[in-house]
């Protein structure tokens, strides 16, 4: 089980790599909010393959498909399926990896759990189960867009050894996107795609860390307990294909600081909310946003997929080489970016609408 | 909303710090699970305030209760309720805090959201609410070692810049108790006794990170897309307070290795399941269990509560200065340890079950 | 599993009959809602036993506790637990039940499920559970009045033969209070309790139907689908303990009618909102409330203890006979009606939440 | 919300009257189960239109096609998605319906709760919206086939005043599909026939009661409390368009009945299982099955949709009047059948794994 997400604005996703097609069904978006496919189809067309060099030849258009939910070009409250056609979805080239678990990937552990596994792309396992995500994501950015001016924005802020030191406060959609990398730090930028090329060439691969922010956020999202929106975030990212990590506000660097350093003070502010004057707790307390920007990183290990041989065994127990064939990416982190974007806005979504339910007797 | 956490194994506490009680109801622990008051009491101890000197030195025993799931001291298989009554509540130690937001507390948080607090102690969000989630732990703990021989530790592997390098795979639960820190490395825990006690000289506190291992589990835990195992440990690691990050395997320092030497290669085992010969998985792929250990790390925060004096605002909005008083820990780290074992004996517990309920066709 | 019900107004109930206590924890219920323990004993009382000569003679005072949730006379907005404490668990008389399976209690199924049973009283199944549900109802009752004047109201309509025809508009509180049996027709009251007091005589029980009706309720309530407003009345009525039919509306009779009678016509109202000249819908159209009266029943069976010989078999196998001893219900229709009022009222709080969180985006 | 349905096997519905499809995603289902989609379309046969002259005449194949979660016919364990294309959406015959809010359909709910609505031909609330529902029960239906050899059947029992009086135990496959009525009484078939005849020249329509049975049912299928499976049985057939009322066993007529007569007695039976010389329980005691049959009832209101004239009202709040064009079932009871059995299909299937998950631990 498990293909759902959230509670209020909840997300099922279906299809695999190779299978007909992918897609998603979002259930608990509010009626009447104004939503065309060109909406949707601008977020997939950030997550598709084939966008740069930098990343996997794979050629899909990733056309959506809005099959129900919407009616004279508003949503209807009602569930909002969408979908998206696998093109070009060339299962012979998979032959070979029928009776292989490949290293690090979900062969061996699907196999283990199911009795039974699509051998084709990694099947369900596959990046491609992330375009529901993402095409969810697209609707919850308009919902937040619409309801608060929230707005949520990921970059690469590392790749492999390849550091930058941006002020989540400044970073803009625009120089994110201004290189196939997103990495906003022209520089490093430069440097990430010269390690990625490198890594491709040598049949290596590289890992590294997008950064989040979402602004405009009002005080007061998120529940108590177990349902923390930073524990919620955790969950979202983590869920990623190939995440490893995750941080909220000073997250585990701030372990080396002080209480004294470490907490953020208060100022008067308007209206009876106070002001924080730091922001080391990425925007939330006791699990609850305080008004400051949202702000976390998620770690990607390095793909997985690799062109050098590597030990493995066979399903018959058999040790054997491996070496990928075909298209994949040597760095997943630019298409990554609007993965953990889509993740936060789904997050983000459904505890608006859960705080939006709660609040409801008089102040 | 959101007291309740997992799936079919699922807890759901209540209380606050100075309300008449703590608790928690486990709905979904099989029947004909033996149980005692003393296997819940074991762990309870270890959470409790006042064990050593490095601890807050509230007084609690923290009696735990049963009412309601047991018989002939087995599991009913129906609702388990156990509660803790809150006995220390010195509730007017905390009037002057009804109007002041406390730094980097869930205080302004809490009003943001609800209009309203209970501003004695932290309410809902005062680390009292945790005893419900480590009495739970415990029965996950006796399902989890009858099912199939789970163990499941953590330690503390560091304390703000004092670290430690442990191998998860031979930490043993002597060692980790045998010191107040329950750091299992002598040299670094006397450091960090001492680094705890000069904080608390200087009215600071400190940070740190809990490591984590669960031995034994089999391959096949962990549901593909949104509830992977590492998902949902995350989520329940970051719901704890003061976490602010989350690892499985090789975590954020994974993103500076390639793919050739993150990957982990597999080698013939026994029985058709391969072996993994490294674990930068940290026993996790694609969101399930492999077999090999489930290994992580969780950061927390320098505890908020500190004697220095910090800028902060009152509920008029006016700036005002704090210093607290009374009792607390300079550092959670070695009181973070029961809570971190419970929440991974919670996610165990509850996709061991998942598992079994899927796995139901013949192989 | 399964001792949870509701989305957002969620509550979670544990106990036995012969445990320590029964309880509940309402998870969800809205902050700054004004709330007393006497606002829930209200409610507890008029289902405890002992209450008049119809129903069981068990001397319970069924005291409420509010064990967190609540601060300064107001709900905190986080878990709500409260407990009652089991004063006459006299356990020792059930000892000649342990190895007897009842006929048409849940003893044989509880022990087939679950491999182990608590014959004390019914243990789980025991009707001591839904004291947890008449206290979250109370609170329920509540936010209700205090959200939108909804008032709601059950009574008995008959039991066995003996049958009222009262308009479910008209009915009052006091008249229905007015009479141990909740029969608000005095000359059926009188039938009833000859009937009750004749059963009882006899070794025998009665059956009867369950009355409700919701007032002020508005129109748009419900969820499209699975949790249409009817059909999650329909689990929570089907969900108390003796229940074996429901219907919303004319129910079964309706099927008598043709659709020219049956279907509600429209008339012109004021604001938009048309007027139902008829309720054959009772009160909700596609699963969704029409702002009409919510007007339903609910059919309870005999009571399953009765004091004539029964023939059984005990846990080994063999053939036996059975009489009941002790304190037991002839008919359980009066003190259901507290319990179907608690189901209607949890049932409405949960979608008037739910609709308020969809009902979002400007009209 | 609540376009999902289950907790283990768990289906989610997408898709309105005159959008581009209808479909669902099972979540769930174990792996490793042999499905094809023929399994899938018998079923769906038996609930398109335009079966026989009994029913409406639109036109749909209703071709299934899977999206996802089968490989090598056979399940993965992972979300299963299946679709069909609307042919037949003759979106302009519900242009004068734009402005209308039809008696006792949803038009006038869902605008009250939406704000906005999808007039074409009842949008989400269209029986069309069962077409998932059917293909998810298909597959629950082999499921339990495979598991248990459970067999659900459902059958006509009355159309308007005409009743049968038939054993649920002896009834067969053959006989319910021998006639169009889909009720295996041949007289009584008859008499329905020439009533729904005459209904529909008259312009009018009839509603009636359609029964089900599940055999080979083990016993200890069901949670206590609240997810008792006669509650999920209750609310799943509510949760049917045009469902009115239901009954599990005795329903309501059991009410006139004395608990002496109505309690089912206890026999010796085989492997420690007592067998239950009558079944008043309809198969469930405290929630639980008891090993014998499932047997239930469900109440189907007159069809809303007439072609005689009613008086409603207009969106401008206007006194008209309306009489229906187009295709309409007079009476949608011969359709209903697969829609009962599907509902009771899925609810067997998510108790089954849910009990299975739970009994783990040794007996």
């Amino acid at each position: 089980m498990s293909s759902s997400f959230g509670q209020l604005f909840r997300l099922t996703t279906f299809g695999e790599s190779h299978g007909p097609a992918v897609g998603v069904i979002v259930d608990g978006c509010p009626s009447r909010l104004a939503l065309t496919e060109a909406d949707v189809q601008r977020d997939l067309d950030r997550r598709r393959p084939g966008q740069s060099r930098l990343v996997t030849q794979r050629d899909e258009a990733d056309r959506i498909e809005f099959l129900s939910g919407i009616f004279d070009g508003r949503t209807t409250g009602t569930a909002l399926a969408m979908m998206v056609r696998n093109a070009d979805h060339n299962s012979g080239a998979y032959d070979h990896l029928r009776d292989v678990y490949r290293p690090s990937h979900a062969d061996w552990t699907y196999r283990a759990k199911y009795g039974i596994r699509d051998h084709r792309g990694g099947g369900r396992a596959s990046a491609r189960e992330t375009i529901g995500r993402v095409a969810a994501g697209a609707v919850a950015r308009r919902l937040l867009a619409e309801l608060a001016g929230i707005e949520v924005l990921a970059w690469v802020s590392s790749v492999h050894d390849i550091d930058t030191d941006l002020d989540p406060a400044t970073i803009e959609f625009a120089a994110i996107e201004a290189d196939p990398t997103r990495c906003p730090d022209p520089g490093a930028a430069a440097r990430m795609t010269t390690a990625i090329e490198d890594a491709r060439r040598a049949g290596d691969s590289l890992g590294g860390v997008v950064s989040f922010v979402a602004r405009n956020v009002p005080a007061g999202l998120g529940e108590p307990v177990f349902d923390k929106i930073d524990a919620d975030l955790a969950k979202a990212m983590i869920s990623l294909p190939a995440a490893k990590g995750f941080e909220i506000g000073s997250g585990f660097a701030g372990t080396r600081q002080t209480g004294l350093v470490h907490n953020d003070p208060f100022e008067p502010g308007t209206d009876g909310a106070p002001i924080l004057t730091t922001n080391n707790s990425g925007g939330v307390q006791g699990g609850i946003t305080t008004g400051s920007d949202l702000v976390g990183r998620v770690a990607f290990k390095p793909t997985a997929t690799i062109s050098s041989e590597q030990k493995t065994v066979n399903t018959d127990g058999e040790a054997i080489t491996l070496a990928a064939k075909g298209r994949h990416d040597p760095c997943v982190l630019p298409r990554a970016v609007p993965l953990v974007e889509a993740m936060a806005l789904l997050v983000l979504a459904d505890h608006y609408l859960l705080q939006h339910a709660g609040d409801i007797l008089p102040r």
